[in-house]
């Protein structure tokens, strides 16, 4: 199962919800727990990109950090506004 | 279920691979299939962060590009060489 299919599936629960969202993921495999982390930093870097093509609230983002021996993984939600797209 | 008990149900396959991956995915649920995708265009962005931050090989980059009229959806899965961190 890739992670598309992940989305196939769960987003007839979320498309009842009249708020255009995205959602972000990003998932490190680590051969070596013992370097230092670099998502935090890259998730603020992230969001800057993403405030280029559309409007973000501050308030509308929650974020989810976890890492293990093996693994790292960053989740950020934005629930956009109505009218999220700029001009570009 | 939340994405994150995605990586965890499936993290066990890989985690036999020898090699560091990283896989970043981006989901946008949009209200009107009349915008234009900016994802494209987001997705190149996303890799000029990520080459902040570890070596990429071109070559070792692979994209998933997927919409419908509800959601648009962005994959990408880079492998990462040996020696993935860049000093900062």
């Amino acid at each position: 199962m890739s992670l598309l299919d992940y989305f196939r599936i769960t987003k007839t629960s979320s498309a009842s919800l009249a708020k255009e969202r995205l959602q972000i993921l990003v998932a490190h495999e680590r051969s070596s727990r013992h370097q230092p982390s670099y998502l935090p930093q890259l998730q603020k870097e992230l969001l800057e990109v993403i405030k280029k093509y559309v409007n973000v609230d501050q308030e509308s983002i929650s974020f989810n950090f976890e890492q293990d021996e093996t693994q790292e993984t960053l989740e950020l939600n934005i629930v956009l506004p109505d009218h999220p797209a700029k001009n570009l």
